[in-house]
């Protein structure tokens, strides 16, 4: 049986070549969004040197014999306004009254405080200290060079970028098209919706989970249908699915029959069909990859915690490698607070808990792994890929976080 | 001057009855809201017992004695469908079958799967080995309790629990509204959207970096405007803000001429006036706050960094106070990777980067700091409040993410 990485290794040379759309959107509608092409400064910014107080623009050198006790005069030629151009050029023995973030004007290469000075008569100001060249200025393109990287393809458009892009001038950004999800549900157990449950009966939630994981990954999905286990309206329902889907979801069906049923659907479509039938790790096991009209079709198993898992470790796998994806921040080291050596290849949902300076990852589910309630109070999973020695207490180990 | 903690106490002592709305949303609308009510399951989740395979449900008596050689035979009474009632009840010496998810019947306390079975003559099914009570079964409420939480308020709904809240029949869920923000810049320097600058301009980059953050942070942006330097539109404009908005926020006016003119406007309004003007921390010092109308307004230099590190350390802070914000991942502890001793208290953006399983914070502006870049870059920031020591390489410190 195939390993998770000769899947995912499969799927990608299936789909390596799926297209994926982009589109432009306003800067701060762009939030979250992945760029699509890297993003770099057409501008110095600032465009011209500013002043970083309110206070004397002067030449430097003017003010190297300035102290307390012997002061230097220089004449000031007037003001530069918030937002003006300052036209003016300051000589030696002279100054320029500046507020805070107003334009340098021409010669002059430091600012003084205005704190620091006192008026003189006859538009006269007394400086009574020394400043460097540079001081309290911020020089043309100190933030950012014209060209310099804001942003690079495949990462996500975070609230930090935004005060970049906009002090450059950027208010539109290319970003990648959201994914187009169908999720189909198949069960004659379910139930949609607030419907009142028969004996028997239960509520169809692995849908509405991967919908909210779909659209946490950046992803919309397009549509969301529960059908009875009924072969031909299956086979409608995935012909539908795949026409207005670049990716589609079947949920449940994890029995042997049910299961038979979704491969011979998936092969009933124009494509290639099924091309993975199980998968070598827990929970998941059961898990169906098929091509059909081109586009990848999921069989995830029913059980609650098989399609989260699955969902994170390869239909969002697959997405972000399409996109270039520069994941980063989705994992934690943890030490391992549990002892456990599983007979599978298995993802184990954990906790994470900080004590100590330390994240500690305690299992999610101790008792019955079929759980809705373990998955909510996970934060991540471990994949235990070393049968020979799986976990041990005090050991530290890589959590994905969900 | 007051120290950040002192702000923060007598932000929260002025404004800890503000009112906070809550609404009710579908659980997928719901999704990052911050939930504002306990939930709890009303039910048991399953709802009856289940069979975790497909196959045999039985008495786990009746197999004790089986093995290869001597196999148990029981008699199939009939099978119980996906989704029906499982009425027949299953005494010694009978057996059912039971697809994976169905309901278990009456009498049955374990499963066995059809894989480790035999069908033999005239309905009766061949069990080779024993299975114990309980085997392959979720117990009705194994998932969840009728009675048992969810998500507590305050908390953030996450992909993670839609899964339990659907299973559980929940579709609805009170979560916090969005608290509604105005923004309100000042400066004649400034330029809005798409303009071209002139000589001396700069582009109003906080106003949309502030939008982000309160995005990001669940709330609403409901008014940004760019204000010239007129006091007369900049009080018409403070009072459509606190007519709009629950909170308002105010950036550049961080001179000394400016500052004055945003106390004076907020003390013009109707209420308490401005409270605190300056604080002890770096950047952000010129930070002024006040109450007009009943609302907070919030005063904040003009300066890239010191809106944003102060939205984080004291805007959102008041608003998750008010909500009871369980926070808990914004948060990472990294190992210092430079040297720094400042003169003043300073929340210090870092860089994150991970190495050798430890996560090292580097400065995210070595040189400069008035520089959107450096927010650009950052990944959090680290709020230096022993000025004695400071910041040593290879000691851990707290990083606020952003």
């Amino acid at each position: 049986m195939l390993s998770l990485t000769e899947a995912n290794e499969q799927i990608w040379k299936r789909f390596q070549h799926l297209p994926v759309g982009c589109e432009e959107v306003d800067v701060l509608a762009g939030l979250d969004r992945i760029v699509a092409a890297d993003i770099a400064s057409p501008v110095d910014v600032p465009g011209f040197s500013r002043s970083m107080c309110d206070g004397y623009a002067v030449l430097a050198s003017d003010t190297q014999a300035a102290d307390e006790g012997y002061p230097v005069l220089l004449s000031c030629l007037g003001e530069v306004p918030p937002g003006a151009n300052a036209a003016m050029e300051v000589k030696g023995g002279q100054c320029v009254y500046v507020s805070t973030g107003s334009m340098m004007p021409p010669g002059a290469d430091a600012m003084v405080m205005v704190e620091q000075t006192q008026p003189d008569a006859e538009d006269f100001i007394r400086f009574s200290r020394p400043v460097i060249s540079g001081e309290r200025i911020i020089r043309r393109g100190d933030d950012l060079k014209s060209g310099q990287l804001i942003l690079k393809r495949g990462e996500r458009l975070h609230p930090r970028h935004i005060g970049s892009l906009v002090a450059a001038g950027i208010y539109r950004v290319k970003v990648f098209a959201r994914p187009r999800f169908a999720i189909i549900s198949t069960g004659d157990e379910l139930v949609d919706g607030g419907q009142k449950l028969t004996p028997g009966q239960i509520r169809d939630s692995n849908s509405y989970a991967l919908q909210a994981f779909i659209t946490k990954a950046g992803g919309e999905v397009v549509r969301r249908v529960l059908v009875k286990d009924d072969r031909e309206l299956y086979r409608q329902e995935l012909a539908n699915a795949v026409n207005c889907a670049d990716i589609v979801l079947i949920t449940g069906g994890c029995s042997v029959g049910t299961r038979d049923f979704t491969a011979g659907v998936i092969n009933g479509l124009p494509g290639e069909g099924v091309f993975i039938q199980g998968v070598n790790i827990r929970p998941g096991r059961p898990l169906i990859v098929g091509e059909g009209m081109g586009k990848p079709i999921f069989g995830l198993p029913g059980h609650p915690i098989a399609p989260v898992i699955l969902f994170k470790a390869i239909v969002e796998k697959l997405w972000r490698r399409l996109i270039d994806y520069r994941e980063e921040a989705d994992r934690v080291t943890a030490v391992v607070d549990f002892d456990l050596c599983p007979a599978f290849f298995t993802h184990l949902l954990v906790q994470l808990e900080k004590r100590d300076r330390f994240i500690y990852a305690r299992l999610a589910s101790p008792g019955n792994p079929a759980q809705t309630s373990a998955v909510s109070r996970a934060d991540g999973y471990i994949w235990i890929k070393d049968l020979e020695t799986g976990l041990r207490r005090g050991q530290t180990a890589e959590v994905f976080l969900i």
